[in-house]
């Protein structure tokens, strides 16, 4: 049987060139970047040579501004507490968004509950968007972190994230935005748009799993989340994960020359697939913003069926799909995106998301728009919530 | 030119074996284990192999007692500020030793430094060893953790862990060890040990950078350091790093192979080497226990000389050392280990430390001991310390 990956923001496979270039340091080049010899200096080179790709990728001003760490979700809390830390006697406010990942909005529940920060959560529209002027009310005196991500990866809406950077950069707080979902995907520019801190992760863009960055302006202070032998300037200690942080080197390189063109590639199948369905099922609700929006996501609520029914039918037919956002699924939860952006919770339910990559063709689409309209109606025709309507 | 490494404490090449079982989870099996679909089981099943192979190499009780992390540092950030955070109400005492890695020793300090706990450091002896009567006295109302490594990484002392772990036991305490050191190098049981946390990095025993491990006993309570997605049953949130831990996995199972004869064969290259050497350099102060030490380590002290220009005249002829750890190489402050053992600043300075492998063989051993004594020797007449003497 045919599989279609159509689950691209949950993971993505690594491009054949990150491979190729990992390759080496695993046995061959396999030096501790930390080492004065040989073997630890031509690790170390090659770690700066992804940092200086990954700080191009950003349009940052220095590549001593990119931190190496293990992924999105320690990017996320290092941002949020490492900033917590370092600016705590100046205060111990913290905007963020009810829509942000669970890598962010935990910890700063976390910090929250332990009686250290004072966090204020903003709403967003129907289309998931966050209003800047809120965020310019929710400014005190004691404000030291807004947090907002970059894109929502649930429902691929995009943030007014340039125009939250300029108000927080006229009031002197720290920005920080999670970008996982936009690194490599979309163009960013760290100075442009005003981001003193940004999130991201190498899997979600055709890099290996288990590797990220925070970029981190230079003079935004932070305390390091993981202490020890002082590596990234005594900002994230741990050795390096040389192979992996070439892998990102590679993918941030790839990303350049590819991201324009799979846009666009893209945004055509994401936008055949919602029309196609829109037409094909009855009840179905487009979620997120009609254009400012991932070119690479297509998120519906479907009411009167499953999520998690509608996956395991599209599964046995070697689609891969998902509902709400892969960290939480397994949960019983509804998303708490869907339910900020105003959807009830029984639709919530029924929420499907398809995310495109590099390898997927339109046939593909056309394959899902066979498949996924017969399976609702079985679906709705079993469920005792269809039948009441 | 040959090149010899010699510095296996700070980081080792990859099993062969290792690379060609993480090598399918790049491309091939690249889904992200929480998801519900084919492509994500296909991955959370070799994740779960993986747990299984490192409960094994450990003689842990379940696989679930195993927490994959980013490496050895995030394991031991976990294990103290964890235990912080779930405990402090039952109190905010910890004890450690003063030649614990920084990984260990700077959280510790951190948690002082910002008034949340109180830290007991205690000192070694001689030879590096800790006094478990020592522990039992320093234990308060308010101690939630003891921490003590299984054996140092710059002079290779084994630690007593299982008389210390049956202590904490008896009086209900949390015992850590960071054992990055000694996994996959020498057998361990945290059960017949008494040891309820157990940090291990993959890279130390020829598995790959960016991935470690906490053994968290059944029962033992700790707060996560990754707030998220709820991944390791909330423990440390993050997208597995599937590649990373399925290499952890086959690294574990190769060490249960080979462990018992490369410990002898090291053991025999290690004090060849410390005979010779000690033979052929006058004033060469051997560091660490006589017996008590890991098979492959072997540190020295010489006098009059800096250790850096050593590493750096035996780089030019293709030999890699360390001096001190690598982590903290490339720093003019004299090694904490050194300093806590008792040996003057002065001679610390004149560190020097090879560590053994699987690769290696005898005949290194010589061409160390015909490269080094000359080295030395020239590095003497050019000292101002050696013609004081």
């Amino acid at each position: 049987m045919e599989r279609i990956y159509l689950d691209h923001a949950g993971t993505t496979p690594a491009h054949p060139k990150v491979i190729a270039a990992m390759k080496p340091f695993f046995r061959e080049k396999f030096g501790n970047p930390a080492s004065m010899h040989s073997f630890g200096q031509e690790a170390a080179q090659a770690a700066s040579e992804a940092r200086e790709s990954v700080a191009k990728l950003l349009e940052a001003a220095a590549p001593e501004e990119i931190v190496f760490t293990s992924g999105g979700t320690e990017s996320d809390n290092t941002a949020v507490m490492g900033t917590f830390f370092a600016k705590q006697k100046k205060g111990n406010h913290i905007i963020t968004s009810a829509i942000e990942h669970h890598a962010v909005l935990h910890t700063c529940h976390f910090l929250e509950k332990q009686g250290l920060a004072q966090v204020t959560c903003l709403p967003v529209d129907s289309t998931g968007l966050v209003d800047p002027e809120d965020v310019k009310k929710a400014i005190t005196d004691k404000t030291i972190l807004v947090t907002i991500m970059h894109a929502n990866n649930e429902i691929g809406t995009i943030e007014p994230i340039a125009e939250i950077g300029a108000i927080c950069r006229q009031r002197g707080i720290a920005f920080h935005t999670d970008a996982v979902q936009t690194v490599g995907h979309m163009p960013i520019s760290v100075q442009k748009m005003n981001i003193d801190m940004l999130s991201l992760s190498a899997h979600k863009f055709y890099g290996p799993k288990g590797v990220g960055a925070l970029y981190v302006r230079k003079g935004t202070r932070i305390s390091p989340l993981l202490h020890g032998g002082g590596q990234e300037g005594g900002r994230r200690s741990s050795t390096l994960n040389v192979s992996g942080i070439v892998g990102l080197g590679e993918a941030a390189r790839q990303a350049q020359l590819e991201m324009e063109s799979e846009a666009r590639r893209q945004t055509e199948m994401r936008d055949s697939l919602l029309n196609g369905l829109s037409a094909a099922i009855p009840e179905l609700i487009r979620t997120g913003h009609p254009a400012q929006r991932l070119p690479n996501n297509a998120s519906i609520c479907i009411r009167y069926v499953e999520g998690e029914s509608m996956l395991l039918n599209l599964d046995l037919q070697g689609i891969a799909a998902s509902s709400g956002s892969a960290c939480t699924s397994g949960s019983l939860e509804a998303s708490h995106v869907l339910l900020a952006i105003g959807i009830p919770h029984e639709v919530a339910h029924g929420s499907l998301r398809f995310t495109f990559g590099r390898d997927n063709k339109p046939s593909e689409v056309q394959r899902v728009l066979e498949v996924l309209p017969p399976i609702v109606e079985r679906l709705r025709a079993m469920s005792p919530l269809a039948q009441r309507k």
